[in-house]
Formats: structure tokens, C-alpha cells, sequence
């Protein structure tokens, strides 16, 4: 039955295509027996109206897309959860595309979705953006664009984040009021912002308590993955750097570390307390189960959802389009790493 | 610049329709100098062919729907990234829906999908479905349907999956052969396939083996997840059962366990070796480190792609769709746990 058409039912029931569409749009002008006749055989024939054809009327293909670095990553699966629920809730279908942090490959999905016409695109950047004109081009083909997680603050669109530099501190500070005085840092890359300011952030909260900041006891991690961890708390210990705390930018990097240091014969949280960052799954599955930054994920696909729900009504009703940027609440989770 | 039309770039360009169709489909009967001004123009406008007049000469929107229960597991968020690359890679885009496990959700779904006009619907039951109409409808319609993971024998369609009695049957004779002689099990739901077969696998094994088979050692877990694996682990603790090894349908639910025993002091492995099910992220961040059967996504999403892109071909050239089920070997990662 697919693909079939207003003309496939008139000549099926031996009446004009004009009384068909009519009746299926419940137009007065069509007779109701004709109208029941026709509405009770498209139904019988599983007949939906082609949405390809509505598109060419309406200009929505009530599609959106959505960029993500990574599906697998707990995080951002939590955020596409919730996303496409609500997305559904209001009519829209989603299309994701994983970006796999690479700019390049960002650009390739962006012009195929422009191609796509969908009517919003929804996403976070690759850690190696660093030019925005690609995103500039969305804002210019006229679709909804926002940016969430690691965003830019000069692409003009609505953006939804959580503030790294206070989260970060908060995390910090948790470990310096549980009497903690040698905290180490595995941060991530050097270029996005999110890495900056959660960098940032430590580095404030060991000021605001006058402790001093030693570089020695900051780890790089570009991949913010496990191994990166494994491989900082093992230089921790061949040092020796004796430190009594650990923050790491995310959760997977500290539960390496963990690993190394339990392996080596530390107490986890005695010897070295640990926090991570996002609150994944996983966090809640380790041994000792880790003490992290919650970054609700659900929430903030709620809120990129509503921001372009308020963008399209403002577009259907011809006003400005007014672009704002929220910043979602992060709380710590105090577990037994520390 | 967003939908732009043939006319627009026609009439900016002073020009008919029918040279600004010819030029962009370089069609010889146009002059090489129109030619050339039109797609510049076309290039520096941004413009693209709409994609949906497209659809209305090829009857093909391009696009697939993929329905998995939940996006935040491990596994089918694998299944999904592999399914998306591929799919790009051969010019199509994917619409992401979860079924929560609801078969009324997944009807639901399959009815928005198909109203989109997706070339082809891939899918992994609702646990709860024992109806395939729903299914059928989507043979019928001429949409090519693969079903993944937790499948049907009776719907007329290919199939992914894998063989659970004989990887069942694998984890459990390991841990036989590693001398184990009251073994656990923790079950998934009574309905689904895959469930009876992971058990029948364990029952099997214990045959070959001589072992009595105890019911009391069977534990079902509706939604195989940490919370019901640790309230199985109580119960053994409490009766008590004795065990020397559990062997659960899911990682979360061998990992659940696993923190009940070690909060009531017993030894992972030394009292009792664990084995779980599906090699998720978290297997490789527990302590210990989780043994557990490998159910590669990756390997799966790519047949599903494979087994659409045959269909394709076969329907274009008009051939008979020949249905095909492949079965994805699995194998035992043996990590710390047993």
C-alpha cells in the first residue's frame, strides 16, 4: 500500500480526486456518504496523507537533527532520550548524527541535514571547532539552530549549558572542606571552554582557601577517557607526587584512576579521595561507588526542546526571534570514593 | 537562503526554468556559459535540489527508522552508532524512536515511521510483544523490515541476532569447568525468546554436566537491571543458598549482585565467581573486573545495514526479497570476576 495516491482512490471508488481530497480534509462541499465512503476506505487501506506533499504546502518537514560527539556516551544518550521524547510529543521526528569530535565530519552533517530541510538543528561541537562559520550558515538558511554542552558564545542562537567554572569549584571545594590539601586534576583537552572552566574552577577554589597551585599536579587528558586516568595515576605514583585527593573532568577518568591506585595498594577514598564529573551510569556501579558532579542530562534536553518550540512559534507568528541562553543547575553527588 | 527554488534562481538569473533545471542536472541541451552561471549562482546561493520533489519522482524519502527499547544502554546505543555510519555512508539518514519496552509505544512509533514514508523500519522488540500484527502491516506496506536483538520467528522478515541457548550454555560450562558446583541464575522476563533461551542455555549445561538443576537457584529479573540483581544476592545471603557462582542474563544485574556480596563480606571470585551477560561499557570499570559474554553491537548494526542495502538492491531490480536471519557469533571475555 505504500505510496498511494489521492487518484488510486478515485478510481478505486469511481469518484473525482477532488471529492477524495475533500472528504479527507472533511471539507463541507462533498456529500457525507461520499465523505464516510472515502474516509472508510483510506482507512481500510492504511491511506496517510504523503507528508512529502504537505512539505511542499507548508515549508516544515517537522524534522530535526540532532550532533552529538558520541551515542555510547551515557550523557549524551541521556539527552537524546529526551529530546526525541519531547521532539515526539509536539510532532517532530529526530535524525542523530555523531560527530565523533571532529569538526569535519560536523560540517559534512550539517550540510546534509540543510539539504534535509529540517526545521531545527540541535548541537554540541566537536572539541576541535574553532571556526563557526558552518554554524553561521545554519543561522542563515533561516533553520533553528542551538547549541548545548560545549557551545560557542559567538554563534548568534539560544544555547543551553551548565556553569563548569562553578561546578568544577564546588567539586573542589567539597574536597578542601573534607580536610584535603594535595588536590590533583586531570583536566581535558586545551581548546573547548567546558575544559577551560572546569580548570578554572579548581584553580579558584584552591585560591579562595590559600592553597598553593603546583602544575606539576595538573594532567592533560584529550580524550578524558579511562586509560588517560590509569595512565595520570600512574604517574602520580612513580613520582612520588603524594597527593591526598583527586577532581577529574569526567567520570571515566577518574574511575581509571581509581583503578590504578587500588591496584597499587591505595585505600580509595583513605588514602586518595576521588571525584569525578557528569554522573554517569557507571558512577553508580563502581566499587567504591564514585562521589561526582551531577550534570542532568534530561534537563537539558527539556530545555533545547522548549528553546526551539518558543523560536518556532515566534517564526510562525512572524516576530524577532529573541535567542537565550540557560544554564542548567549542577549539583555534587556524595558517594564512598570520598 | 532556505528553500530556495528553480524559479528564484531563474528569474535572478533572467532565465528559464527549464535552463536552470538542465544546467543542474548537466543535461547537454543548454549552452556550456549558462551552464556555468547557474551552478555558480547556485553554489554561492547554497542551493540544493529539494530533497522532497525528489521524493515524489523516486518514491524513496531515504531516510530509515530504527526503534530500540532505550538509547541510554550500552548495547544499543553500539547498535545504533554503527547503523547510523553505515547508513550515511550509503546516503541514507536514520530517525531514532525507544520503545520504553512498551508495545504500545512501538505500535505507535511504526505508525509515525511509516507515515514518513522510511524506506525500511529496523527494529528489537518491546519485551511485552506477543502480537505482530502491528509487524506485518509493515511488510505489507512494501517497507522493508529487519528485525534486531530480541526478534520473532513467526514475522516474515530478515533477522539479526544472536544464538543466547549456546552462549548461555558456554558462561555456564565455564564455570563448571572452573569447578563450580552450585551455580545461580538470574534470569531475564518469562516471555521474551532471548530470555527462555539464556535460561534453557544454563539448564543445558548443567545436564551435560551431571549437576542437579535446584529451581531455588533461579532468579527471574524482569527488567535485568543492578537493583534486582542485588535483591537476588540478599535472598541467596539470606536462605541461605550457598552458592559458588551466579551466572546473571545482564551485566547490570551480575553487577548488582556483586555489590551485595562484597557488602556482606563474601569474595568476588573467592567465594563466589560471577559471570554476566552482553560485555556493556561498564564490565571493563567495575572491581573486580566483570567476565561476561561478548554480544558485539557493532557487528550486529552492520548486518541489519547489510541486510536492508540487499533488499534495496532487490527491490530496484525487481527481484523476489529473498528473507534472511544471520546469527552473530558471541564469545567469553574472561576478566576478574571469576
Amino acid at each position: 500500500m505504500k505510496n498511494l495516491k489521492l487518484k488510486d482512490i478515485a478510481s478505486a471508488l469511481n469518484i473525482s480526486i477532488a471529492a477524495v481530497s475533500k472528504s479527507l480534509k472533511n471539507y463541507p462541499d462533498v456529500s457525507p456518504k461520499t465523505r464516510e465512503r472515502v474516509r472508510a476506505y483510506a482507512k481500510s487501506v492504511n491511506f496517510s496523507p504523503n507528508s512529502q506533499a504537505a512539505f511542499l504546502r507548508t515549508r516544515e518537514t517537522k524534522l530535526i537533527g540532532v550532533i552529538v560527539s558520541q551515542l555510547t556516551h551515557y550523557f549524551f544518550s541521556t539527552i537524546l532520550s529526551t529530546i526525541i521524547e519531547e521532539a515526539e510529543a509536539n510532532g517532530y521526528l529526530v535524525i542523530v548524527l555523531p560527530s565523533e569530535e571532529s569538526v569535519e565530519i560536523e560540517k559534512k552533517h550539517i550540510a546534509t541535514l540543510l539539504q534535509k530541510h529540517v526545521d531545527g538543528i540541535f548541537l554540541t561541537l566537536a572539541k576541535d571547532t574553532y571556526d563557526f562559520e558552518h554554524l553561521n550558515q545554519i543561522v542563515e538558511s533561516g533553520t533553528s539552530l542551538i547549541l548545548f554542552d560545549n557551545i560557542s558564545k559567538v554563534v548568534p542562537c539560544s544555547k543551553v549549558l551548565i556553569d563548569d567554572r562553578q561546578a568544577a569549584f564546588m567539586a573542589t571545594e567539597y574536597l578542601i572542606k573534607k580536610g584535603k590539601k594535595r588536590i590533583a586534576h586531570c583536566r581535558g583537552p586545551l581548546i573547548p571552554q567546558l575544559s577551560i572552566d572546569r580548570f578554572i574552577g579548581y584553580k579558584r577554589a584552591l585560591e579562595k582557601y590559600h592553597i598553593e597551585y603546583d602544575p606539576e599536579l595538573v594532567f592533560v587528558c584529550d580524550k578524558i577517557n579511562e586509560e588517560e586516568g590509569y595512565e595520570a595515576a600512574q604517574k602520580i605514583i612513580d613520582m612520588p607526587l603524594e597527593i591526598d585527593a583527586l577532581f577529574a573532568a569526567s567520570d571515566l577518568t577518574a574511575i581509571g584512576a581509581m583503578h590504578c591506585f587500588q591496584k597499587n595498594g591505595f585505600h580509595v577514598p583513605k588514602d586518595i579521595a576521588i571525584v569525578g564529573f557528569s554522573n554517569w551510569k557507571v558512577s553508580s556501579l563502581t566499587t567504591p561507588l564514585l562521589t561526582t558532579v551531577d550534570q542532568p542530562g534530561d534537563v537539558i534536553g527539556k530545555e533545547v526542546m522548549a528553546l526551539f518550540l518558543k523560536e518556532q512559534a515566534q517564526k510562525k507568528a512572524k516576530e524577532t526571534i529573541e535567542h537565550q541562553t540557560v544554564t542548567v543547575p549542577t549539583k555534587l553527588i556524595e558517594r564512598e570514593s570520598s
